[in-house]
């Protein structure tokens, strides 16, 4: 019991320290003066290295060797299992090599920044190639895998290997591709409501709008904020103390919403951990995967439906009274178009997986076929032209669009489309066991998707694997049928597809 | 050589987790939802009880004796003294109470917050009578000094006593008193310009107006920020962010003005350290009445002026096109009207002192003769009336107004006498050095003066004690003679005082 407190102790350092990381990343990214970046960078990474201090104390991985013989109780053992992945992994990295990977990437997120706001590449490749550079370091100091990019997936989400990503793309890309040809095909004789260019959507405007959504999703802003930043994200700092970001563009209310509902389920998720667990593994979200089937729950399966559009368009009105007089169906149409874009946080759920799929290729091309960075902006041109049909006309739109490669997140990006698989599993079941989400969702009482939400998966924590608790919640293992299924459908509707 | 850095890298790490801890403080009284309250003051007391480790390790001690028979470097050997009383301290105060009084601390500031909210001091008792418990109990850890009050006094700036401030406090008292009776007798056939009760200042417009002030003054916003909070305050989190607060009274732009001015002083101090010391008391503030003294210096010795206000008011009609039409002569009047007040921090220059002298005689008798925190509200407004004639109408008004007794901070009040009596001798310096401030204020340029500041305070950090610095500086040891002369001076025109 003794070592079991110790254990604990020393876990929940760990995990404080990393809050400070997530906190000091946040206000970064949010509000701090372009002044403090140096001393920004320099205390994450010093926190970075206090943290792998902790993680490799010899004590740790006695400690968790010594209760994993004993242990029998639930909790501890997810917890041991988490922190033994965690411990062995920093076990093999020096200190050094750690502290100097962090200072890296905080001075990347800001040459991102700017090479974003200039769409200028130039300006962001000295330090992507740094971080490549160090991430084929960091593979080096791993365990061998059957490829050095397989080493980068099984970080993100335990045990998928590019052979697991190649084989469920492949199958996505079979009923997607003709699924994408129908819509295109039909939207031809369609005539789909557009926003009026000359129209404003002030920022405040908006953001009354979105935390009103925000509020009907259960989302409590007495535990958490919305603010500002280049790319939404959303971190659950604290107990709480939950926060989330969107973005404005004033020609485009829809960005902001489906950023804020995307958001909003992700921070739901942190809202409902175990708060007896708090600051362990146990008390932590799962996964990469498992957080985005919350917040692509949120955003498509609740927020792009016409059910939806009826209980928001009072308040869209209420905000936007200037704007044309849609109907529910109409506004659900403007939010379901399906389009050939070049952005993947605002692509349409037909599209969107394509959008991850030829990040996927990048990243294979860069760590198992040696691509140069200073290529990566030709090489991404090409393939949108080949797969979508069109080309960046700059950076901002292509290659630079996303957070990600300036936080060397490579191989974070497949998550993505194990969320949209898992979401529609979860609909699927939260449809059989409480009755037609369709139903609830017009209702505008979302409370018991919530709780169901809660129940299975929230306070579930890091008590099962990703795959145990997809198949623990939806009663079978992950797979990609109920989302397919479910893009043929409403697709299927939408465009009247025969 | 090795000692030496092995010695810095430790200050260093302090420094950083003080960093941590500022940072995290700031967040709490800015922006920080309130569900964050419990966790927050779960890391705060965990932050406090790391450095506390670190301060109390034995290495540290070891390598402040050894370095300090070697070292004659100026830099180093302040960087010794100052850690050298820190850990001592330190030393003396186990580590169990050092977190729980952090989480003591972390917990009044926010029933002091809902107390003032609602103006009703019984919602703050309880967490007062426990910081003062936890005072007394410092106090005895603590090496024992002539009263349990001067333990405090030298907490917060070294050296000084009980009988030092008594006998500063009645040599004010002796000229001020007179000259508050003199302008108070002037004023019945003075008329004072008033703000139109009709009126309001936009949050927005105050906002532009004090940015304005605040970057005139040499405040670069890429390199901090201002927010809003109950109890404006001041922090140097970090190099190249500094951040302070003010808040917002729709009725009266003065309120903000000045607050503004003040924590810009504070703010410019921060920016102004020695950027090669970072992260080590060489590179730090030295004391609590030297930081006063810059915020007081811009808040009165420049922001009170009608040489500010020619400067100001093409500003302040911008901004306020629909206030009166008053010249820079008026606005100065309203802005140094002398009055018995219920607020200190708007207080005016005369009367400022003896809102200080009212919780310095409070404070002593709390530690010294055993006041009762339940009798505080009747004392306070019974001294009040006695030395003001007028009686706070509730606690917000009175004992509710700081918010230094809620982060149990007994002895700091009476470092900002300090600050006004050095901000004076300063002024005269620069005169002599520069030539005359009015004058420099007059042309809206002041670059020189903190420029001057900069070279003769800010950079040098904590190289020299308070009163060595004030006498580097100034030429001459501490005194109050600079800032009565100058009140008498200064109300005496205001006032036609003969």
């Amino acid at each position: 019991m003794a070592k079991e407190q110790l254990f604990i102790s020393r876990v929940k350092d760990i995990y404080r320290l990393n809050g400070i990381r997530g906190h000091l990343g946040w206000d970064q990214e949010t509000i701090m003066p372009k002044g403090g970046a140096e001393s920004r960078s320099d205390i994450l990474s010093w926190l970075a290295a206090e943290v792998h201090k902790r993680m490799t104390d010899p004590e740790l991985k006695q400690l968790i060797s010594e209760l994993a013989e004993s242990g029998t109780d639930q909790d501890l053992s997810s917890n041991l299992r988490e922190m033994k992945r965690e411990v062995d992994k920093a076990l093999l990295l020096p200190e050094s090599f750690v502290q100097e990977f962090a200072k890296a990437r905080s001075e990347a997120l800001l040459t991102w920044q700017k090479a974003r706001q200039e769409s200028d590449f130039s300006l962001f490749q000295s330090s992507l190639e740094n971080l490549v550079e160090m991430t084929r370091k960091k593979i080096e100091y791993l365990p061998k895998k059957d490829t050095p990019y397989d080493t980068l997936l099984d970080e993100y989400e335990v045990g998928m290997t590019v052979a697991d990503y190649d084989e469920l793309f492949e199958g996505l890309r079979v009923r997607l591709v003709p699924l994408l040809a129908k819509i295109m095909e039909a939207k031809k004789n369609m005539s789909i409501p557009k926003l009026p260019s000359e129209m404003e959507f002030s920022e405040q405007a908006q953001t009354r709008f979105c935390q009103k959504v925000s509020e009907a999703m259960g989302f409590d802003f007495d535990y958490g904020r919305m603010d500002a930043s280049t790319h939404p994200f959303s971190a659950g700092l604290w107990k709480g103390d939950t926060r989330f970001t969107t973005r404005f563009d004033e020609k485009d209310p829809f960005s902001c919403l489906y950023a804020v509902m995307h958001e909003t389920g992700h921070a739901l998720y942190e809202q409902g951990l175990h708060p007896e667990h708090s600051l362990t593994p146990r008390g932590s979200a799962i996964s990469l995967g498992v957080h985005e089937s919350q917040s692509r729950f949120w955003e498509n399966q609740i927020g792009r439906t016409s059910e939806f559009w009826e209980v928001a368009l009072p308040w869209f009105k209420e905000e936007f009274p200037d704007s044309p007089d849609w109907t529910s169906a109409e506004l659900n149409l403007i939010a379901n178009q399906v389009d050939t874009s070049f952005i993947r946080v605002e692509a349409d759920e037909v599209t969107y997986n394509l959008h991850i799929m030829l990040r996927y290729e990048i990243e294979k091309k860069i760590f198992n076929e040696g691509l140069k960075v200073s290529e990566i902006p030709k090489v991404w041109n090409q393939m949108f032209k080949d797969w979508f049909g069109i080309t960046p006309s700059n950076d901002t739109e292509g290659c630079l669009q996303d957070i990600h490669w300036s936080m060397s997140a490579f191989g974070y990006f497949p998550t993505y489309t194990l969320g949209n698989l898992y979401a529609s599993q979860l609909m699927n079941k939260i449809d059989e066991e409480l009755g037609s989400v369709s139903e609830m969702t017009k209702s505008g009482d979302w409370s018991k998707m919530l709780r169901w939400l809660k129940e299975k998966i929230h306070e579930k924590g890091s008590l099962l694997t990703p795959s145990e608790l997809i198949e623990s919640a939806t009663g079978k293992p992950p797979t990609s049928d109920d989302f397919l299924d479910y893009l043929e459908e409403k697709y299927g509707k939408l465009y009247s597809l025969s």
